[in-house]
């Protein structure tokens, strides 16, 4: 086993770095890919779309529940969705990342291969063009993702108005009740209900349904943190008060309704699937405000704009429960 | 001192983003800044060059060396001058960092400071335009910078020709003789060559001279990892042999005689200052090859391209003994 898959560290980074790099396509943007001191893209106009996000290990993720391509497909995900949420196309990433003493040139190729199978299944116009290579006392992936955006306008948290309609592009909840399904005792629960194990573990952002509806959408965020606490950032850049109707979020419950009775059925705890609905993130769903009478295909609304400031849910305020990544 | 000075992890992640960014000016080129989903970065042309590096506690640092605003300062340098060795200006950073359960608000700001007067001091027309805040059992750094090329054309390692000069932009050796001195016991010898250690803790890419010779550089890198190494890297990229005369180094290593002599009277380990000059990394100064005939202000040169493969030292192959961030 050793000699077939050997430590990270047994074959050096240069080695490790050629080996992950082979799993990696260049994209028609790639001008100068991985090998020099920077990386060089190509966009359509003079300027670029930047986002970062960090996983680490024993905060975001664990290794005994996430595989390396899970871990690699995430990492795109997560941050495409956040270039997507500003109305450009992803079209070049880079990967910071620092693996232990202890991991194998196996789970680094892994992850590669689900870094490129994220940019395949989300965003095949991008690439991972440059990245960094280095030890530590626990994993920690950092990517850098840019996108382009094509003649679109840029669409930022702040150009809501009252009037404008509330919607949300994607699915909502899924991921959070995925990740109580994983960290239960019972492991036959997560495979149950794989279908929400699934989005916790490879998020789909569905940037394909949203670049269709981008006429109209008038103010945009990736819901990462949860609908309430989203929301919330939403309102306060536009200066709006967001009113939504629970009537509305419904159909995002009720397909996880199932999954919270068979965890209560284990544990004798009761879950309102709607909690994971209004306060689960990771979906990596769009939360957007569209123009009156505008309506995209995909798109579900759930409330409307007003004046005045924070959300609202059915005319109670709806206070934030999302995750703060630090004191969280 | 806890009332005035709290914990990171007390006053949460997005209170402590906000004071951090408190820290940073906007550059002209900075569309959108910190607070959306992504920034958005102006262009002079369609094309942005990208790299990044990650700094590790106990890895590339030590908490107890280097204060947060070295850190902060060091981040920027290292990232920048890998985007000044393609022959482009750093405009935006994007800095992924965490830090640990123990941080205080205090160092975060401190960091933050040390990015600020950075960029300040080395790349004026850049900005930090984004970043991510978690929480982790030791601190990673993670910048990727951005470059503008500003008409100029793309240096690549890969232009060397036989017949080109071999020159350095910057000094070598003394970020290395700096670390042995900041890691010697007796800590007078730090302070008595502080010169050195500003090096090490702060090192300042020379991107001014730089850019004042562009015309005439045929390739060129960022020394990181010594001279020794990075040469090969060059001469591995251009297809051709680079040759070196230790003579044309003799300069470099006189100004680290004395603190090699210091070091041996204190330790009795002999220590020879071109050891430093040809291995050690992290100046972050500029290898360059130059046309025949073209000399700039500021470009030492050192040698020149032929027909072959490999670096050598007066006719002798020239070993690297550079550092490898994940075996070493």
């Amino acid at each position: 086993m050793h000699n077939s898959d050997p430590l990270v560290i047994e074959i050096g980074e240069l080695a490790a770095i050629k080996l992950a790099t082979s799993q990696f396509r260049t994209a028609s943007s790639t001008l100068v890919g991985p090998g020099d001191d920077a990386a060089v893209v190509g966009l359509s106009a003079p300027s670029v779309v930047i986002t970062t996000d960090t996983m680490i290990q024993g905060h975001d993720f664990r290794l005994n529940t996430s595989s390396a391509f899970d871990l690699g497909f995430k990492a795109v995900a997560s941050n495409i969705a956040d270039v997507a949420a500003m109305g450009a196309k992803p079209i070049a990433l880079v990967v910071s990342m620092a693996i232990t003493r202890e991991t194998r040139v196996s789970w680094l190729m892994e992850f590669a291969r689900g870094l490129q199978v994220g940019i395949d299944q989300l965003a095949p116009d991008a690439a991972v063009v440059g990245g960094d290579l280095a030890t530590a006392e626990q994993v920690f992936i950092s990517v850098t993702a840019h996108g382009d955006l094509f003649g679109s306008d840029l669409i930022l948290r702040s150009g809501a108005s009252p009037g404008d309609q509330i919607a949300v592009c994607g699915t909502l909840g899924k991921a959070a009740a995925g990740l109580e399904l994983l960290e239960h005792p019972d492991k036959s629960l997560a495979k149950s209900y794989s279908e929400l194990t699934d989005i916790q573990l490879r998020p789909i952002p569905p940037l394909a349904t949203l670049f269709q509806g981008l006429d109209g959408i008038t103010a945009m965020l990736d819901i990462s943190d949860g609908l309430s606490l989203d929301a919330r950032r939403l309102a306060d850049a536009s200066g709006v008060q967001l009113a939504i109707e629970s009537s509305k979020l419904l159909g995002f419950a009720a397909v996880l309704e199932q999954a919270a009775d068979s965890l209560q059925s284990r544990d004798g705890k009761q879950r309102d699937p709607m909690d994971w609905v209004l306060h689960g993130g990771e979906d990596h769903s769009f939360l957007v405000t569209l123009a009156p009478g505008v309506s995209h295909r995909g798109f579900k609304v759930i409330g409307s704009v007003q004046q005045g400031s924070g959300v609202l849910l059915d005319g109670k305020e709806l206070a934030p429960s999302g995750w703060d990544s630090v004191s969280g």
